[in-house]
């Protein structure tokens, strides 16, 4: 299945990094621990980081009910992207020096989620894309904290998927003139040893969803 | 020096994890690789990852000349997020799961940059930013390469800084049932080791700036 352009989720700028496959971009959603979302307030545009979780075709963030981003982007268009950054090009020209990277950049306008079973099911998938396994391990929302959270929903209909892989690619003159050094720099990341809560139980034991994510830089 | 405070870049939300600090904001600003930057497109939102450098009080933003989202942005009003993500908090309860994170919003009109002395220091700061040693190394740009390039400046003026480290802040009465594991996984990152182009000649030495930027995670 494919994503379906419009005019602004098409690329125009360097369209070889265009990627059209919908499996391209739930693989790069998933794979992002947050995204940053974009809405107008007064004209200008707000960018914030956050979390998120994707559910098949869409897309759900939350935040506190009393958030002013979170109250202007509930029926208005917003915008959610999201970034993989896998590594910094050296290239033998200051003009190509670039980044490899993975980004996915969705459009459309945030549907409030207020039916109470599908709020529940939006925080399980929100919760479950940041810490899996979380959802059975910790306690469940009170209605009073549900009250206090703020859901949206964004369709992944208009997306965009942007990928930029390899070596740099030089000027052939500058290749063949030599003495300057070009490659790629890997950007990695990964996960720390956990550091319990100072309040836990001393016997308290690492459950494996969380021993399980991996300790090991990627 | 601190942040003067207007009213969007107050924090509203939690406002203890706002930080007042000028240094605190170049901090965020100079440690992370890539920025989001937002500007509004016919009404909506467009947020686009890129890279960045910043100069004293100054942030400098560059692209393709031909760039829908660049040339929109000359003049107008935009957002710029730099996000550092440190951890996974995990919490007694769902509601408190969060993150560790330092995050840096700059508000403001972009200014297009014309003047070719500023254009080419613009550059600099951008290049030094993503690659440290690479204006050095690298061939400069051609004017041809110049005029493919659009650049954008924006004051550091109207700015705020957020972040939140530590252990998850769980009520007590979850606490005190014990139970269920808590604690942070820290987010890591960090360079792998430098790929060189395949262009390279096989007698090419990695140089001092690529190779010692460190290449385990942190």
């Amino acid at each position: 299945m494919t994503l379906s352009p419009t005019a602004r989720s098409t690329l125009r700028r360097l369209p070889d990094r265009a990627r059209t496959d919908r499996a391209e971009l739930y693989a790069v959603l998933d794979e992002a621990l947050i995204c940053h979302f974009a809405v107008v307030l007064d004209g200008a545009p707000r960018v914030m980081p956050t979390g998120f979780g994707r559910d098949r075709d869409t897309l759900y963030l939350h935040g506190s009910s009393g958030a002013t981003s979170l109250r202007a982007a509930a029926g208005a268009p917003i915008c959610v992207t999201v970034t993989l950054l896998d590594g910094v090009v050296y290239a033998r020209s200051v003009f190509h020096h670039s980044m490899n990277y993975r980004s996915a950049m969705v459009h459309g306008r945030a549907r409030p989620v207020v039916e109470e079973q599908e709020r529940l099911h939006a925080l399980r998938v929100i919760v479950e894309h940041l810490a899996p396994g979380s959802w059975t391990h910790a306690r469940h929302p009170t209605r009073k904290e549900l009250a206090a959270t703020a859901v949206l929903a964004l369709d992944l209909a208009e997306a965009s998927v942007k990928v930029r892989t390899g070596p740099p690619k030089d000027d052939e003159p500058d290749v063949q003139a030599g003495g300057r050094w070009a490659g790629v720099l890997p950007v990695r990341s990964g996960f720390g040893p956990a550091v319990p809560c100072p309040l836990l139980r001393s016997d308290a034991t690492l459950p494996e969803h969380v021993a399980g994510r991996g300790a090991a830089c990627t």
